[in-house]
C-alpha cells in the first residue's frame, strides 16, 4: 500500500487526502461518507449547525461509513456585540437588503453564533473518530478529554506561533493552512494580513517547527499538489476547493456553476462577509464593501448579519451578493464523484513519488 | 544522473536549480559563476545596470565561469513624470530625508531609470546563453532576434493569461511567479492584487495552459521545495531568497542579518518602495508608507526617487527606511556557498523523488 504517510497509519487511512471540512452545507453526509469509504478521511464542517443537528448529521454519517471521519468546530468565546457596531454595519448592509426586497429593520438574529460550548459538548459525548478546530486553540483539557474518548485531535494553523501552541495543547497532527486555501482563514496568534503564507513556504516552516504530523492546506487540488504536499514534509493534503464541485457536495448550483466559468485571478480575500478574513469569488458585494470590510464588526456578528441576505440572494439567483468561497487553485476543480477525486489524487501522486513516504 | 528535466537537457544543467535574478546588487559575478559551475543556472539582474557596466559584468561572470548563465532584464518602457506626481512622492519622502540628514529640496534624478532598449541592444550583442525578461513581454521579434544568436528565452508571468501570452511571443520556458516570491511582481496583465497567486495554485494551472516548459518561483527553499515544484509539473525551480544569505550574495550586511532573526509572518507585499508590488520583510518605511502606496507614482519614478533615499538608510545602519527583499520562505535560507544551496536542494530532491522526473 502506497503513500502510507504517518498520519495515514494513525488514522488507518488507504489515501493521505482529507476532504476538508467547509461550512455553509456543503460537506452533506454524502460527502463525508464517500471521501471516507473511499480511504480518505471526510470531514463535518459542524461550525454553523446546532449541537441537535450535529447529533442527527454524525448519525447520518455513520450510517453510511465504519470508516473514519471529522468534525470541525470553529473555537468562538460567547458574544454581546455593541448595539452602535451593529447599527453600523446594518446601514452599510442596507443597500443590498432593499436591492433584494427585504426588511431593513429587522430585529438582531435570535443568536449570532451557535454556542461553541454547547456545540463541544455534543462532539465529545458522540465520539468522532476525528475532532478538528478552526479559528483558536480549545485548550489542553478538551484536548485531553476527546483523546481520552479516542478522539483524534486536529488543530488548524496559519502560522508557526500557532502550530506550536497547539502542540503544546496536546494535539495530534496540525493542518497548516496556506494562503491559497479557499473560506475562513484560521488565523488566531497575529494579524490575518500578516498569516496569508504561500502553501509552498508554510508547510516546510511548521514540519520544521513541530514534531507531530502536518496535514498541509492550500491550492492542493489533484494529485501534483498531493505528492507536492508529501514532498514538503507534510503527512496528509487538505483538499477543500477540489471537492466543491463533487457530486456529493452539497454546494449551491450557482456556486458550483461559477467555479467552471472562473480563471486563476478571481478569488480575493475579504473581511466584509463575515468579520472574518476569508477566501472567496471577488464579487460585486466585496468588491463595494472593499473601503468598509474593516470596519464591519468581527465575527461572528458580521457572519450573523449577512446570513438572510447571503441566503435571500442564493434563492434570487442574485450571484452578485452570494457568497462562493473558493481557493485559489478553484479552475481546476473537477466534476466526478468525491471518490474519484481522492483515488486519482492518490494514485497521481504515487506516480510522481512512488512508495517512498513511508517514513513521515 | 537525475533530476534530468525537460530544461535542465535544453540547458545542459546537472540540477534543475536556478538562481532567481535579483536586482540590487546582490547577484555578482560571484555568485552567478558560483551557481552555474555547480550545475545550476546562475542569473545577472541587470535591471538596473547601465549599458556599459553589463558588459562589464557579463565579461566578468564569463571570466569564472564556462557554463550556462542568464541574464534579466525589467520591460520597461521610457518615462516622462508629471512633475505634481513627483512633488506629491517628494513630499511624503521629506520627512525621510529630513530624518536621515539630507537635502529635501534635490534636483530630480538625471534619469527615471536605465533605457531599456539600450539594455536590450548590450545584451543582444553579448548573447548570454539565457535572456529572461520581468515586467513584460519582449514581444515576438526581440524573442526571434534573441533566439537567432542562441540565446534561450525565459518570460516571467504571474497568470495565465502572461504565461499565454508569452508563449504565443515564442518565448523557450516561463518562469511562474508564486505570491510567496520575494521583491518585484512581475504582474503585466490585470492587477498585481489578482495576481497573488501561490505557487502549490499557480504552477499546475500554468504548465496545463502551456506547452513549454515552465519554472516554479515562489517559496521554493531546499530540495523539499524543489521536488515539489517538480511533482506540480515544473521543469525547474527558481529559488531567490534561498540564495540572499549565500556567501557569493552581494546582500547588505543588515540585510543577511534580518534575514536570519525574522519569522515566518514578517514578510509584506508593498507598493510604496518603488511604485511597482513587491514583497520584503516589513519596515518603519512600508507601515507608515501604507496609507500611500497606492498614491505613489509608478515604477520607476518612486523607485528612482527613493534610490539615495535608501542608499543612506543602508550606509547609516537604518534598517527601518532601508528596503530588504525577501520571500516567504525567508527563515530557511541558510548561510553556505551558494554551491552547496544547489547542491543540496538537488540531492533532497532526488531522494524524494527518485530519477522519475525525467519526461518533464
Amino acid at each position: 500500500m502506497a503513500l502510507q504517510t504517518r498520519l495515514a497509519k494513525m488514522l488507518g487511512l488507504v489515501h493521505p487526502v482529507i476532504q476538508a471540512p467547509m461550512a455553509g452545507g456543503m460537506t452533506t453526509p454524502e460527502l463525508v461518507a464517500a471521501v471516507s469509504n473511499a480511504g480518505g478521511l471526510g470531514s463535518f464542517a459542524a461550525a454553523t449547525t446546532s449541537p441537535a443537528a450535529i447529533r442527527t448529521h454524525i448519525a447520518a454519517i455513520r450510517a453510511k461509513t465504519d470508516k473514519p471521519f471529522a468534525v470541525n468546530l470553529f473555537v468562538l468565546a460567547p458574544v454581546e456585540p455593541n448595539p452602535s457596531e451593529v447599527a453600523f454595519a446594518n446601514a452599510l448592509l442596507a443597500r443590498y437588503r432593499i436591492e433584494l426586497g427585504m426588511e431593513t429593520n429587522a430585529a438582531p438574529p435570535a443568536k449570532w453564533a451557535e454556542d461553541f460550548e454547547a456545540q463541544f459538548e455534543a462532539v465529545l459525548d458522540l465520539a468522532p473518530p476525528v475532532f478538528s478546530s478552526t479559528f483558536g486553540a480549545i485548550g489542553a483539557r478538551k484536548t485531553a478529554a476527546l483523546k481520552a474518548r479516542g478522539v483524534l485531535v486536529v488543530g488548524t494553523a496559519t502560522n508557526i506561533a500557532e502550530a506550536k501552541l497547539l502542540e503544546a495543547q496536546g494535539v495530534d497532527a496540525v493542518v497548516a493552512q496556506g494562503a491559497e486555501a479557499g473560506g475562513h482563514r484560521g488565523t488566531f496568534v497575529g494579524r490575518a494580513e500578516d498569516s496569508l503564507i504561500g502553501t509552498m513556504a508554510l508547510v516546510p516552516q511548521v514540519v520544521d517547527a513541530i514534531n507531530i504530523p502536518v496535514i498541509a492546506a492550500g491550492g492542493i487540488m489533484d494529485g501534483r499538489g498531493l505528492a507536492a504536499a508529501l514532498a514538503l514534509g507534510a503527512s496528509a493534503a487538505s483538499m477543500g476547493t477540489a471537492f466543491l464541485r463533487a457530486e456529493e457536495a452539497g454546494t449551491h448550483p450557482l456556486h458550483k456553476d461559477a467555479l467552471g466559468k472562473i480563471d486563476d485571478t478571481a478569488t480575493t480575500v475579504t473581511r466584509a462577509v463575515s468579520g472574518r478574513h476569508a477566501r472567496g469569488i471577488r464579487s460585486r458585494y466585496m468588491d463595494e464593501m472593499a473601503p468598509h470590510a474593516d470596519e464591519m464588526p468581527a465575527y461572528p456578528v458580521t457572519n450573523a448579519l449577512t446570513t438572510t441576505l447571503r441566503a435571500e440572494a442564493a434563492k434570487q439567483g442574485n450571484t452578485g451578493l452570494m457568497v462562493m468561497w473558493a481557493g485559489q487553485g478553484a479552475p481546476m476543480a473537477s466534476v466526478k464523484p468525491a471518490a474519484e477525486i481522492v483515488e486519482a489524487a492518490s494514485a497521481q501522486a504515487e506516480a510522481i513519488l512512488g512508495a517512498r513516504q513511508e517514513a513521515k
